[in-house]
């Protein structure tokens, strides 16, 4: 069985790819923390290359991969989200050719941007058809298979956005690390960072109702797969199941949300208002978490909350801004 | 009649202002200039406090009149639009009272933001009421009326930005600035800091087809008045006319393209793709006349681009993403 990672783990990975990823911003909207009457410190992971913190995992598996044993053949890896980006554009910038593995469904914009950081994207009918050829091209000598969540340099990477983020932020005493949940690479990785640097923190998970696995399968204290693909504006967090690498995580962490479509559209008009960034439903939705543990705070509280990314397509642009919700501000 | 301001007006007013406003990031996409095989340089002014490059006017205006006459009892502005959240920003750190005179048509988020900012706001049936009413306010003793474009402190304050961005981007060799034109406060600004400071870059102004006031006035050698209210989704360059001192300036650019809101709506898309910043079509349109300069040119050209604000209402969300332009990614 393979060994959970540790918070060495996430000191090592920074160390690694410090270099090869961009360190993003701290952002914040005095008007927000006005109308709260908190304040909230967004990481700005959507300025990050490739749009998504995906590239922090990416980089330090394949960089890890490279210290160990050389520079490989061929990378593959299914995916047809941010963690296609974040593989392409790691391996591209190394010289190494890289195959991903996606359906017909994949949206325009994603495969171009996929294919323009350098892979070749293969395209299936269906998902299990994309990951059975990716399983059969793992196999080949000299080939790596990098996984979206389910591994300790994943895991070690996703991590180093709160390490960075908890550096940059060591004027203030944070109180909460909020970060959403999808197959919890991201969430396990925070989790690391933040009881090592910050052990009076809480760090609190938040995932799509519709997308409810890692909520169903805390409740049930074992892994709890989705039947059917999950229709929300959080596409990243629409993860059938957790990994069993992530699981023991999402287990020692301090509280869990799930909120619904409304919320997460909310929240992404209100978001990219306040803080002027092309925002991801996906993390935008972890602000619904956020107010519904500050409205059980009886004091002024501080969180830091990751903005995962910014890779959104039309169609989820149109279902975001269908109603009308700036005319209704956030307030507790 | 007032006299023109100058370079050293400019500077003047980054002296005053350059520790009241943002320093605003320049941003650029690897894959757009990879696309374009040219290098495109944005000042993200998207990103300024207020959502626009309007404080800077609005801030060195307030501070060269307290300088001058101390601090004045009143401040009256006419506007529903950036100018507006400026003007109340920039009068409430000074502990000034601003009222702001706007139409009861003022978008909810746009009013909220204004009054959020500390102004007082009244609301008239029509924009001529809303003017008459700020002028009658004006005469009162103590009272200051800043206007959005058409005066000396307005046109250099807004000139810092491109000071601030010519000094960013000194490591290039930098062919020409482009900028949004609504009244021509932001140009005549742009072309100030720029004849400066890189005595060889063009000046390029932009305005919608739908509000092509600006592009008629250079046509004719006068200043035309657009005879109704224009519809475009560039609501920030729907002004009426340019003014007397910002129209002398805009005779001097070398360069005026007017786009359609095809392409407004198509670079809106494109650079909350690319850049990851929520930004206005305002300025977003600026891009479809750097395409039309850049597809003249034979050799590789580096352009400044001015993303002059990020503010945006649901409804104009929606007009932009009405359509899916991420299908056709920008070629030459």
């Amino acid at each position: 069985m393979t060994t959970l990672p540790t918070f060495t783990d996430v000191q090592a990975a920074y160390e690694r790819i410090k270099d090869h990823v961009t360190t993003t911003p701290i952002v914040s909207s005095s008007l927000l923390n006005a109308w709260l009457g908190h304040t909230v410190l967004f990481k700005a992971e959507c300025l990050q290359r490739t749009g998504s913190f995906k590239l922090r995992g990416a980089t330090n598996f394949i960089h890890h991969h490279v210290a160990q044993h050389g520079i490989p053949k061929q990378i593959v890896a299914n995916s047809s989200g941010n963690h296609a980006q974040a593989v392409s554009y790691a391996g591209n910038v190394l010289g190494i050719s890289v195959d991903i593995y996606s359906t017909e469904s994949i949206s325009a914009v994603k495969a171009a941007a996929t294919q323009d950081y350098g892979a070749n994207l293969l395209l299936y009918p269906t998902r299990p058809e994309a990951d059975d050829a990716v399983r059969r091209a793992a196999k080949e000598a000299g080939t790596v298979w990098i996984p979206p969540f389910n591994h300790p340099d994943i895991i070690a990477g996703q991590g180093t956005a709160v390490l960075e983020a908890i550096t940059q932020t060591h004027q203030h005493e944070v109180n909460a690390v909020f970060t959403p949940c999808g197959g919890g690479g991201l969430t396990s990785g925070s989790l690391l960072a933040t009881r090592a640097l910050l052990p009076n923190a809480l760090v609190i998970g938040v995932e799509p109702e519709n997308a409810n696995d890692a909520s169903i399968s805390l409740q049930q204290g074992s892994i709890y797969t989705l039947p059917n693909a999950p229709d929300t504006l959080a596409d990243g967090a629409a993860t059938p199941s957790v990994g069993e690498l992530t699981f023991p995580f999402l287990q020692e962490l301090d509280g869990f949300y799930e909120v619904n479509e409304t919320q997460i559209a909310y929240w992404t008009q209100w978001l990219h208002h306040l803080l002027k960034l092309h925002i991801e439903p996906t993390c935008c939705m972890t602000m619904a978490g956020v107010i519904a543990w500050l409205s059980e705070q009886t004091t002024p509280q501080t969180v830091i909350v990751v903005l995962s990314g910014g890779n959104i397509s039309t169609q989820s642009m149109q279902s975001i801004y269908a109603q009308d919700y700036l005319s209704q501000p956030p307030m507790l």
